[in-house]
């Protein structure tokens, strides 16, 4: 007989454990779970608990699960047939099954609570390494962009209508501020993840002292030991990231609006990579920026996610509740939008190329340059610039978009050339700035890739080790 | 060559055009992809666009594709190996291939926006008379345990604290009313299932004018037009069952907390069916209301769904988005969701019984009476109602939970015994008027079913007509 | 000594009071409670509980906080300074200072809960009437600018790019249509507005039977009694419409966006009313569609609230909890949203004029006519449709915007001329079906006005003849 | 004439000038506006763009303005009459009037854009900090508990049934260290509040290149240019803070939950302060613990506000839409309403008390120590533990709530008396580790409230010397 937690309780009914398995999904966190049992078991072997031949027998078999990545438990699975609870289940059974004894002695000092919340915060923490290396390169795209397109005009927007012309750097340098923020405030919430709950028992605490040289070594997370509560009960670890990472979409949302106003508006004026066009099967001239509509379309289904994430949670009391397996299927929908939102745009941002000539053809009747003359006017012939407004306001009641006489004439009653007008404009302090914008944004891309270059490579060894068995003596 | 429309454009990468593919949830459409593009040809056959040989090797196809719901056309798909955008450019290569000629013809009088809007219709008005019949079913079983426990005294909480007590069926009867409201505004977005979107090509219609008879008898649609910038453009009529879901399940999770309450507050008062049931991994005596656990999440994760698609529709502008296409996927997941919820929680309910035992023990030193006995008091000696509940106040300024001498004293300087109470309570007028109530619930229910069972028929009548090629003359 | 319900549990602290009074927000309750309690001293002088005298002391006091809309009440709150749980305390403490006696007896066979799920249906009811109105109103506008631009070309987009060309009349009867259906979705929710929820006591019903008849004559409410948890627990009646309106909304949403981005695609199509554009503090030129902005965010506010109400509703535990009374608030918040929006894009669509000259220009170098060009062709030369598509792909592979030449060379390849395309383009079906469209579009809209003028006379007289005093009998 | 910028546009209508007018709100705003102007007066002053004399003319209005809270400029407004766009109009306005020259000069080297983004800066840090002031409370009273309550046996749950027994000091150690995470959370946000926007113009920089160093330091700012278009355009800052709230209040939300569920299911466990309970208007009897029902909701509220936020955000393209405004409204509401929750939810925990016979005699005969005894016996008498498991299973499988039978004789059965279990349950290793954790956490208190010190003392210098004319030089 296999074992089953639910044998002494009775009857179930197919339908209803699908409706409570977290089987399926749990696949992501099987190599997880079999490093956190791993970890336990050495821990064990080395207090005597479990002795040395069966707890090598069982590190045997944990072992090619976390190398197969939970295949070989997961074809054990499917030849059982049997609707486990979740993973923790399913490998337990498998454990009893494959191994003669010495089993029965890994279930102490541990409950599913306080190792679910460990495997999550392993799970989380590569996925969100992940995203923060999608997110840099993001970040890089832009920036290169923002040099490749340096001199080359822009049009700035406010309230959807054409406001000042600069730079393209501005623009890509702006986005890609944006960004660094965003990725500042995701990679905060790697620190909740390094959290260790081993230990932590269902609620308040295990019996048995288990030594946390090894637990916390093998798993790259901190030695002390957190209130169990918290520790078994609290997803605070993974709502911060969905939070952060909801936020970081939202801002990115605007770049997409970006993207799709500017090619319905100004004609021609960024060339995009063809693979993210698609066409109408009946108007064959159309093209759609149809990566972008779904990107926009994931990003409002991340943030309605991540309402759920906190509804779901703060409803609940504390401690472990089943709504919380729930939870663990909203986060991988939610990781999985994100990384592939960031993948595509990047891959989008990457392949566009702004047409300059397009733009200044759109421009040329249209004034980006009010606000620019309007405080040139003032500072250099020591006028009120309110007063230089007003002025300007009245010369412009009535111009339309297209009236390029009214342009005209508004900048000779000036006493200024066109020519002059575009050579103010490039003379903004900001423009001779960029350089160092530049120059600043790279060394942070630079240091915060080094940043998770070295995570990454901790967690690669604490992982090598773990799998070495060097860790069990 | 395989058709496909992109084919002008060019390149393509494999991650963009699995990104923009709807291919895989699509499968759920094909039958009514394959329904609405044979309801096409028949039109296009009478009217001699198509001619009737190419016309009945198309409609073959097209029939096998409905009766093997679209299996025949996504084992075709799988052969091939192509991310194809969407069911349709893949139904429409498939045609293609496997008929001589004739297959180019069928792509007049239409396009992808109104077909996929017909579909999408199609497959809600299936999918939401699916809900409405377990939502029927729901309010079965609690009409039936109103009837079962008629007698069997019940807790009414306020304030998550004991309030009054009464018949089991009012408990019941109140959720099953409430259920019925919620009942009636799903089956009220049916209406807009109906609308008849063909003919009005990608946005401003077709040029071609198609007789409408057969469009509309074969699918059940109106033969009405309606204007094609709605027909095509709009998402009302998917957003509002979504909506009106997403409330029914509001209203549900509110009788899913009454259980895990009562279940946690009055020992043993419930008996919870086995299945529902989950136990410990390291606390045998546990018993974990594990199904109600999963639906109170669920719930919250349908609202945040329904909260992205509110979010993802609103800030396009009209026409078809392809934003419109990530809506698709997430309504399938609420219908999914929202279903199992139903199926579950009636199983749920159909096992519980009542221990009435356990619930006079609990409120035997509880006073579950007091505003009765303020009502009675008031009535039967003609003092001022505020008068006497201030009195009786003062007397139950110091009562704690358990202190039965308290209430004791308290019942006797009012001249009445526990019997008395009991008595009283049971003769409330609502008491009396149960039957009544019972009644009246059994006629909604008998007339809900029999109006879902009349559009059932109608719809199975559409279908079988339509791949019986009776409409094709 | 004023009378509070708090007054035997001690102490308080101001800031927690001010926490968990309602009494600001109740002000605009005011004077449905004071009908709730009229009608209710009706039945009790009826059935001889109260007797006529004090009855008609306290009906007077009723009346006028009826008549001044709560004023009267509320400057007396003021000068007491005392900060009432809720309205419910204040009206009872204040008849009991106002009259002699008598006023204790009113408080029997009613309690809080049932009155004010009674009071919140005739604030719902009166405010979603006005809702109703407003987008009525709305409706109107639209169709009187189907009429106005009948004959004028539009620009219909998909993917936000230029799709085709047509009348005006489409683009508008679209969106009325929409919101036909939008308007149809929230007439359907007044009716849990007209439940009776009347002595349902605090859960489980009353000990007194109180005549119905008064009852529900006098507030325009059913007869039925309905099962009292629900009654008195369920907020379904408030999330309905709540949610329909949010719908509602985003349907609207669209327009808005719609408007913004055409002003902003196409120079001078659109000649926006002033009063709705504002200007910048220092671009004299720019002119913002300000209340379009506005609205645009106002909308997805009230998507959030709406996802407020549901959450807080599902986690709750049957029959009332506090909690409902912070959804009063934010409903409220809702409602007033709600009309707001709908007042301000009434006057904006009313104002707004198309440009038929600047669409004309626009479109000249853009094809809006292929799809239409394709099934003419297709359809006159009995060509398979979907070649001739792939015949116009091929000569669109390069075309960009502007590319006048090309879409020249396209049209004469097909022995056309642009004359040609455009009367092709005006001959569609739809064109002709608008004088019909626009017929019944008018006739609903009569049909509805209609509907609610008779609703709100009911109401009209239901409280005329309750200050009358009429039924007092 | 007052200065209004919409003076050649032309006509308003009132209803529309209340609609997008944010002057109401902008009230709490009004002191930074008048300090940020300031500091850029100075600039000005030094540079030599503004005189000496009239600019100290302007100070010192602007120095009225920060001393009265704005009240100086509001009573101005109120006798106007007019509906300001919003403060930045009205402020210019009034320093127009008041001031007899030189007011016309300051309108150089800003905009509202980059204004109001500073401004917002300000109003946040301040108000996120008195959030993180309240919420330090709040930890500090959870740790006091901790210590009152450490030898208190407290109920620790997991799916809404008991699970444990442990140390008071358990729980209360879990939601404070929950809290410090959400803390840390909060406070990285100020970050980004501490950004410098000065200098960028609407969109794309200002022509006029401003010392940074009084911009920087009279505001507590950092000096460094930011791009402009991210520093007028974007709102991270906004959300980032409002984000982590949410996820502060989802955290709380829980502690509510429990509070209210071990209120209603262990009699009398807890003593609740008085001030925090309600009663019922018709059942004397009620204890209702309305502050954490109303918590319960607003936090509910707050977590839609913030979705709001985020899809109003994300929906818009880049640079200043006034959409943004409305994002203020919504920040100051949830701010307002997450520091409400957090001073009432102190004062609760504050008054608790803990009564622990209470929960003895609820634990008695339910079985809160069965993961203990299973893990005491599988390691005293070297057993495997699942093999203890199952074994206790059996007998555990027809135990319900009540029965002492059975929980003494599976004690009997196992050697063990109740004052073993009770000694086994006290001797967790968790409970020898308490009195570092407590130290540990107070400590992090200390560190904590240093650190808000410091940054406060630091603001107020700023503003000192600000108001003091010390950094006009």
């Amino acid at each position: 007989m296999t074992l089953r937690y639910r044998v002494f309780i009775g009857e179930s009914k197919d339908f209803i454990e699908n409706y409570i398995s977290s089987l399926n999904i749990d696949k992501l966190f099987a190599k997880y779970v079999a490093s956190v049992l791993l970890a336990h078991l050495y821990t064990l072997m080395k207090s005597g608990i479990v002795d040395r031949d069966s707890g090598m027998e069982i590190a045997k078999e944990l072992i090619d699960i976390i190398k197969t990545d939970g295949e070989k438990l997961y074809k054990w699975i499917e030849r059982k047939k049997i609707v486990f609870e979740d993973v923790f289940e399913a490998i337990e059974a498998y454990i009893h099954e494959v191994v003669d004894n010495g089993a029965g002695y890994i279930a102490i000092g541990r409950s599913r609570n306080d190792h679910v919340s460990t495997v999550l915060r392993l799970f989380a923490r590569d996925t969100v390494l992940k995203f923060l290396s999608e997110l840099l390169e993001l970040r890089k795209v832009l920036l290169e962009k923002a040099i490749e397109f340096r001199g080359t005009i822009f049009p700035f927007f406010t309230h959807q209508q054409l406001a000042q012309c600069g730079s393209s750097a501005i623009y890509f340098l702006s986005h890609e501020y944006a960004l660094k923020n965003a990725w500042d405030s995701v990679i905060n919430t790697l620190r909740y993840l390094r959290e260790n709950p081993l230990s932590s028992g269902p609620a308040a605490g295990s019996m048995i002292f288990l030594d946390r040289d090894i637990l916390s070594r093998s798993l790259c997370l901190e030695q002390d030991l957190i209130p169990p509560y918290y520790a078994t009960g609290s997803r605070f670890f993974l709502l911060y990231p969905a939070s952060s990472i909801a936020l970081t979409l939202s801002e990115i949302g605007r770049l997409v609006e970006d993207f799709m106003i500017i090619s319905s508006t100004i004609p021609n004026a960024l060339e995009i990579p063809k693979e993210h066009i698609a066409t109408s099967s009946i108007m064959p001239h159309k093209k759609n920026l149809v990566t972008l509509e779904i990107s926009r379309a994931k990003i409002k289904k991340v943030i309605g996610l991540a309402n759920s994430l906190m509804n779901i949670y703060t409803s609940i009391p504390y401690g472990y509740n089943l709504d919380l397996q729930e939870m663990n299927a909203i986060f991988i929908e939610i990781m999985g939008e994100a990384i592939s939102i960031l993948q595509v745009l990047k891959d989008f941002i990457k392949g566009i190329r702004i047409n300059e000539n397009a733009i200044i053809e759109y421009v040329k009747d249209k004034p980006c340059w009010s606000s620019e003359i309007v405080e040139y006017i003032a500072y250099t012939r020591k006028r009120p610039a309110r007063e230089v407004y007003m002025y300007l306001s009245k010369l412009f009641r009535d111009y339309r978009y297209g009236d390029i006489n009214t342009l005209n004439s508004i900048i000779s009653s000036l006493g200024l050339s066109f020519d002059d007008v575009w050579n103010i404009i490039r003379s903004k302090p900001v423009e001779n700035y960029l350089k160092i914008m530049i120059e600043n944004a790279w060394k942070r891309l630079e240091r915060d890739r080094t940043l998770i270059n070295n995570i990454s490579e901790e967690l690669q060894k604490c992982t090598a080790a773990l799998i070495s068995n060097e860790l069990k003596m």
